[in-house]
């Protein structure tokens, strides 16, 4: 199985026909959004889960009608659940003292381990509250929980942010990333991949260029929605609050070593909610077409990074990660990178100077200054493509959408009245799996 | 007309039949939120316009197929504006040097003159931005105003909580207030409906009982929401942190003065947005059915007030609001009341025994403690009746409604999704203007 | 008396001989303030009155060494509250309805007039608690305000921000202006001084160009750290959260057409709390040395007022402040003003060209860019004058400090432990009343 | 030196006399502090840091003239770094990829080297910003890092927050805890007081109960304001938003495991800023005295942990720290502890009981409404005794000074204007290293 993954999961542009997709639906995790702890949990408002379900399953159905693989993360880690060596792997490393306190450990594991898979895998990505335990399986150490509240308290953290599949990993042409996350309350997620990329029968073999859960990252953190490999040997990535340089000269170096990119470029973002990922404020139409928000993108700083010239050592290279593998140490990735500081020009003409275009065109936010902000925070930049030419985007943005379809982009709406309430559009909801590339 | 008037015009409970009913569509000024604006303006999040018009128009057709009389604020202030009188009145009181800056105040009256009424009329609710003036009534004064952003500076305010019409006057038995509003972004609210209620010729001749947006009123301020002329002679008012008791203790005299209560149930609440007025944690479903939210409502403090004995009603009592009249003093309201501090006695207890029930058939907030809190956010328990056991409320709050159901009240579902982003539900959206009693 | 005050009080220069300035010492109006309030009462933090009391003594006592007549405010009101007309007049203000609530007037009326004038000045000052009032002047209306907290109900506000005398009223040469101030917290303040200006004996008669807290000012707000007038004919106004262009033109106009000032200079500052005034970025240490924060006065943008060539109106001229007067209308000041707009010429160039100088010599805030990031915060740039090249600024902000000295000016430290905690040093705490002019 | 340490290092008690103490005094990390990193770095304001030094110097001498041995952190640390090998070890786990980016780690580390001992741990605690990186160690990777700003990038982390060394490690009778602090913006303080524990001759083969900043502790979180070694085999806990029940189980088992404490008594505290710690609203100032704070106090909910009595197992014991000992495992101690939910006994009552004690003499916080809040914000109850019955607390909590001197308590002030800011008083900044028992 593992050859079959290397031969052809791979994402190779921004808008080649997309193939195989990872999404996640919304669920238990959104149930327990409330107005007191969205905050935390990185959303800024409560969601109707039934409805927002709704919406995802005619965004996944109108993907599936358009031959689009499309993978969901309950069923994935339910199936992978499934196996028992991948279960105690997952179950090991996040019921333990220090995460459902000492005393705890026991009677959790016992109660998850009398779940079915899928019933488990909803757990795992909606959490485990201290009130889900059966009475059997409750104990005097959670009183010390003060679980009196009912809502405040978790064995298994929450973890409604899956729904932006994008950022736990991307895949960068032929291989993948496991990502530390910028924010406590999305951490978790990457070791649930993990479990699955290690474990699944579809997965075992992946090539990992970078990123371990289970290691520290300290200042390296990097979030999907910064990360496009748009084709030409290219990656933009956006340098946000979300993503530091710290693991962008770190995958660079990774890519660069194993010769699978050889030009990064870095859109240096201003740190601000409203731009908190590079998709949030620019992503691509067609192979030439980009929508963007002018406000920000205008203050973008770019950078190009390349294989200095020293570089010619072959390297460990990029692991294929299996039950048996060590882990690869943090910051390994000894080459050194060329840095170029592209100063006052413009981050889109960088970009088609590296993809060798004679210039993008480009289709800013819609309306006027009170619609353009409106729609850039409702996700109107966010497209995510089909294919070259054919996006996904929110309804509600409809200048933006019309001046999409004016300039020949055909854009198939997805309802965001629920869905956009994290922040997030089509292009976060999306983690492509293998996508075509496009001619340049 | 104004026999008519006070004659018919009057709110006689929170749930006998619903015969005439003040709204406000969105609108223009719900166009000019962004999310650099939304918290200024007391919205929570953006809204997509054309849908929320959308659903406000379903709410407002079923309302009419039930049999009430609907009257739109847009429409009816273009109908007040055609009347040169009323228009001279309102824009010589809006358009000043201290609220357009001087030297603009002529060009700003110019411009505003050209309009058609519901041109005006929607400018003067959804705001006049600098940028809306026409070349031709430009000036250098203009310059000072910076408005090179395009959205900051106004020269009327945008006034987007005009949705919520409950706020701003109130009908009381057979009499209205003019309410001062709490925060500063809501107050040129007021003046709006004053001059309808002045010059409309369905409104001129209406009997004041407190309020006036040409004065100053200090520590005073009352919300629509906080208050509820439930029938039997009985107002219930939230003493909140937009209604202060400065204003509860003058509207209770002023209506113990005339006749047209003998008893206010003060609901002393917590100082929280979630529960900014008394009717997004209580409202009525039927004669002795309420809908509430726990958490809130258990911590109520209530007091009641009473005519004091001494009190024989001297006073001048109402006014009839006519263009000759002079404006009431504030605080001229001598009266004595009669206080009682209620202690632990539960609010819902004070409550049946003002209205000579046995006790209230309470439903509280569905769902466990993670849904009910989400479910009172949207505005869950902000209910607003058709006729006794009909209410209109959110569709979103599936759980609450089951229980209403389930409890013999029949539930017609608004779409919230849009409408519900400034934390309002029907019950916020109405302002009844007629509405017939209950018997006790 | 009256012909006294119009023929010497007057402020001709920011950096003239000080001849007479008022402040107002710490007291019972901080030791209101709590971490919980501390925000709503525009304090960045909780302060050691008695210290503050301390380090304020000691300012007094310097500038009184240095012959000038120093006169504090609460001195002053209990001196105006001696006179039973002016107590009459205040508190008959002060005490209705709106402000303590319907039944508590008598008995708040009568506990006031019980006390001696000093004590009185305290809480008007300082702040009424209802935990304040004696037994024999409560009665069950109390109830209602919910006194329990002990801190919450006030029936008169704290006013611990007339610490800043400056921002109240303005003595812009020979006339005084009586500012709506911006926040909430504030407003109360001017009151008090109105019923000084009025009644006290050694004010009465004072000429007053422009404002009345008596009235609502709608837009217009005006603080006198915004406002400087610096010799030659010129008055710089910084246009910035606190301070409204609409406010700044009708200043300017009533100030042209009374002939006390020629020029305008407006510096649009940026909307930040850090630079909430010009004086906080912005001021004199000699007739041609400033010292200003660079980072925000780069970023003003300079328009400059001149009375219109049109204007030969006479007008009625300002008002002279007196028991029987009427109160000036607001905004009927009705000349035009010509605006300019200086676009890219630096604010510092365009007020040495006011002034006549060939340009300023300015000493900027000191330190690396975490040190003048921290002293412009301390209030690093809030130096006021003794007399040209002699300046007050708090002793925290050395390296600020050592420039001034080294450019000739001789500084004098206040001690700014606790004084500085609500953002305002030196200059935001005198009120010139005489000041020399200096020569240009 | 090992035996010397595990002979006679410890804690014994919180008011038994004090012998030795660590103590930071304030430096470099402080003159980073600005008002807009003042947050994120958890002090409220900034510091006037050449008077803060004063007053910790003061505090300082005070402490040596009363017979106490004061170490200080940069002296330990320089101490520390003149020790080849513990430098290496030091420097090795913080200049990494991971923190200070790829391309930057030799540059970074040939400066560090380049550096004498006392300037490297000045770094090491004050933070090493990209800017403070000679020309000769620069190169082009530093572009990325953008520091045009000249403050917001850091090669290491500014650590101001050294100066509450309570926090870091806690010395529990005769060993310590290596604490993993709440905040990101402290953690990394924990990895030099592990260089100082395991290198520096003075504490080589210190016994560790707990603890490992090389490790990562999820949801474990501990901080020693909330640790109190009262005596009587009695370890009191703050169970609060810095330090969870996941740490506190597994400290419990660790300690009765060994048979360094018998009896733990977990104050569950709510979560707020002005009660972060324990040792904010509670502290010993005798063997039966404590000042409190009553509002937060009254809220503790306790519980009393004790050893199962199953636990017989004798458990691989506390490590020695030694330069070649493995990590100790997290969670690795098995024990089962006996949890007693006390219900609605007072906390106080429940420390007496633990303590033998009929009843502790409780002095609460001093003065009115207002003025108790402002101690208890400004370190009011954070006294830290040198012997039982002698006392540090800052001068400005002059109220409830008043009360421990009139309980016979003798208080000795410490300048608290400037180190105050960070909200710690005298508790919070000093770490007892060896203090005598005392007789219960």
């Amino acid at each position: 199985m593992s050859e079959l993954v290397s031969a052809t999961y791979g994402v190779h542009s921004e808008v080649g026909q997309l193939r195989k997709v990872l999404v996640c639906a919304p669920g238990l995790a959104h149930r327990r959004l409330t107005p007191t702890n969205a905050d935390a949990l990185l959303f800024d408002d409560v969601m109707w889960v039934e409805n927002a379900q709704h919406d995802h399953a005619a965004f996944v159905a109108s993907l599936r009608s358009n031959g689009v693989d499309v993978v969901e993360l309950h069923d994935l880690l339910a199936e992978t659940m499934a196996i028992p060596a991948a279960k105690d792997w997952l179950l090991s490393r996040k019921i333990v003292p220090n995460e459902v306190g000492l005393g705890l450990v026991d009677d959790t594991l016992a109660f998850l381990d009398s779940l079915e898979p899928r019933m488990l895998a909803d757990y795992l990505i909606g959490g485990l509250a201290t009130s889900d335990l059966p009475d059997e399986y409750r104990n005097p150490y959670l009183s010390l929980a003060r679980e009196t509240t009912g809502v405040g308290e978790y064995l298994m953290p929450p973890l409604p942010n899956t729904l932006y599949t994008r950022d736990t990993t991307c895949w960068l042409y032929g291989g993948v990333t496991l990502n530390p996350l910028y924010w406590g309350a999305r951490k978790a997620e990457t070791l649930l991949m993990k479990a699955i990329y290690l474990h699944h029968p579809d997965y075992v073999g992946s090539t990992v260029w970078w990123g371990d859960p289970e290691q520290q990252w300290g200042q390296s953190s990097l979030e999907g929605g910064d990360i496009m490999p748009v084709g030409n040997g290219v990656v933009l990535m956006g340098m946000s609050e979300r993503t530091s340089r710290q693991a962008i000269t770190q995958v660079a170096a990774a890519l660069f070593e194993s010769g699978a990119a050889e030009q990064i470029v870095v859109a240096g973002m201003p740190k601000l909610r409203a731009a908190m990922h590079l998709d949030t404020v620019f992503t691509f139409a067609d192979r030439d077409i980009v929508t963007l928000y002018p406000r920000i993108v205008d203050e973008v700083h770019t950078f190009t990074l390349r294989p200095a010239t020293a570089l010619r050592s072959r390297g460990s290279g990029p692991q294929s990660l299996a039950r048996s593998s060590t882990s690869p140490r943090p910051g390994a990735s000894a080459g050194t990178l060329d840095v170029t500081d592209e100063g006052s020009t413009p981050f889109t003409d960088v970009v088609a100077r590296a993809l060798g275009l004679p210039a993008l065109n480009v289709i800013a936010t819609g309306g006027d200054a009170y619609a353009s902000e409106r729609q850039q925070w409702d996700s109107g930049n966010n497209a995510v493509a089909l294919r070259p030419g054919v996006v996904y985007t929110y309804d509600r943005n409809t200048q933006t959408n019309d001046l999409l379809t004016r300039a020949g982009v055909e854009v198939i709406p997805i309802v965001g009245a629920e869905l956009g309430r994290g922040r997030g559009g089509g292009h976060c909801m999306t983690c492509p799996i293998i996508r075509d590339p496009v001619a340049f």
